[in-house]
């Protein structure tokens, strides 16, 4: 059963550069950079013992990969967005573009390449448990350069959000919104009422690898995975949050979510707080639920929601994402959370 | 390293119908009825744990399926082949087809269906095992029917093997090879050397289900795979052996083969025979190496070999198949057990 948010409380994160409770309801793009993938996704009854011959309960295909998946769910819950990454035009293509078109996602500026394999993960879906087993495969899709990035217009986005990955040019990529912010910030972020909001810049940190680490100092928001926090020798949350604080930017926010034990984040100030796991009555399909709480964080945040209200709706979307499969109609399914209270 | 086979003796299978030791060397082509399908390989450093988020060392795709890998192995050792069975003019036709013609293996009568899914295996190699786990599915492509397998003209073949699957059609099949076999067995088979011989029957049933024990009754050749003898209650090759043949022709050959432990053999007669498996010394790659140890035998028998002959065949083709990755050059690789010794 979902738990209620009766008692959340929060404080506004004006602290966030271009964020505030005064957001004004005509958003810029929420753009997020990373990679999309065809997710070839397979039912089977348990997961299969090794070196045994099984047979699939259902087959499908699926736009996946993180920075993807965050525009879907973005998407359904009235964010205008964008995804900015390389595709393949050799294998897939009209699958993972048909579906971003279907989802309502800007994809003006991705860079097309016509002799290289499509990013795929082969995804083992449990129904016994809900649990994703995902074996990726990426051959030869280059990754997303800095003069791939350069030729945005900025004006056109509340919020950036970076996957965790291709940490070298990512890091050149913020520096370049940073560069931006500083030439475009607007008198009224300086107190006079004119010209654009700065760019809050968001990472998601997830993969366990140490270059990931380069990443931390960059963001106004981080997200930490559970399997990059227990590589860092976190043990749970709250170490979590401590450990990642000490590189971070020293206004940063930091959220931690762990799946099941839910999630607990970090103001500026070093205020804590916490959401539990909303879980569904049968868990069914897991895949993509941290990209879905990381996607509908950032829109809580970008809408000027607290960091508790924020951790909370990414908890309540994500528990309602893992009881159905895959991702159409959680726009449906999240109605109740979003317009019930009329608190988002 | 490979064992050697200087010890083999072993008696002719004269008991199998249209085979002996004067096998002449214009073969008829061998016939596989079965099933092919697109498998996509993904090679991984070990085999996942379940929830986790893994990256492939490799991706390929590659035909499969066991009748399709039967023939690919008896065309490597040099016998006429042809696959029968339906395929999808829907998705990957051209890598299926393209393939069977490299391996120079007949598709003459295989049946097309234009609007249904292809048959596809995920199979994880893990390079630590040389384990393959196989997530199969098929959505809709029809079985062949007993229509299909009567316009073949029975005389251009030499012997008749199936895959154990779609119970019913081919036991129709194989009423259809036995009424051919009465009305066109040579008077040579007979005693007085004119005229065709009869086609021998052989199937392999591999899959722990309770319909295939209604094929046990209709083969002169068994191959029983470890899964369903143990499906059975059968905890060894020797039990095994012993419980098929109760419900097997009076006179059928039954051959069980388990992996690492080699293989074992009961003949016509209730003599037993025996094989060590052949272990190279790394295993790769043990994806179809029980259909490699089936197409060598099969090759074996019906070059007129012993019994023990053909099953020691049948682990060494195998035991050099799992050395390497696929199939490809399974031919060269086997040279020297083929021709080194001029034994066959």
């Amino acid at each position: 059963m979902m738990s209620s948010i009766h008692d959340v409380c929060g404080s506004v994160l004006s602290h966030i550069p271009g964020v505030g409770s005064s957001a004004s309801p005509e958003h810029g793009k929420v753009l997020c950079v990373g990679l999309a993938c065809l997710d070839s996704i397979h039912v089977v009854k348990t997961f299969p013992v090794e070196d045994t011959d099984v047979r699939c309960v259902s087959v499908r295909l699926q736009r996946g990969g993180n920075a993807s998946n965050n525009c879907t769910v973005l998407s359904q819950l009235g964010a205008p967005c964008e995804f900015l990454g390389t595709l393949s035009k050799k294998q897939y293509l009209s699958v993972v573009v048909d579906d971003f078109k279907a989802y309502n996602i800007c994809i003006n500026n991705c860079i097309y390449y016509e002799a290289c394999d499509a990013p795929m993960s082969v995804v083992i879906i449990s129904q016994t448990t809900g649990s994703r087993t995902i074996i990726h495969s990426n051959k030869n899709l280059p990754e997303l350069t800095l003069d791939d990035f350069k030729k945005l217009d900025m004006s056109q986005y509340s919020w950036i959000h970076f996957e965790g990955r291709n940490v070298e040019e990512v890091v050149s990529m913020i520096e370049l919104v940073e560069f931006w912010n500083e030439n475009h910030i607007s008198e009224h972020d300086r107190g006079h009422g004119l010209g654009h909001k700065a760019l809050p810049i968001s990472i998601e940190i997830e993969k366990p690898r140490a270059e990931m680490q380069d990443l931390i100092p960059w963001a106004d928001v981080l997200f930490i995975g559970k399997d990059f926090a227990e590589f860092c020798g976190c043990t749970n949350m709250s170490e979590t949050l401590k450990k990642i604080a000490q590189d971070a930017k020293p206004n940063a926010t930091i959220i931690s979510a762990w799946g099941e034990q839910g999630a607990m984040a970090r103001g500026h100030d070093g205020t804590v707080v916490q959401s539990p796991a909303f879980c569904p009555h049968k868990v069914l399909d897991t895949l993509g639920a941290g990209d879905t709480f990381c996607g509908a964080a950032i829109f809580g945040l970008s809408r000027g929601k607290s960091l508790q209200d924020s951790i909370i709706l990414g908890c309540q979307i994500a528990g309602i994402k893992v009881g159905m499969d895959g991702f159409a109609g959680l726009d449906k399914a999240c109605n109740h959370i979003m317009y019930g209270s009329g608190e988002l």
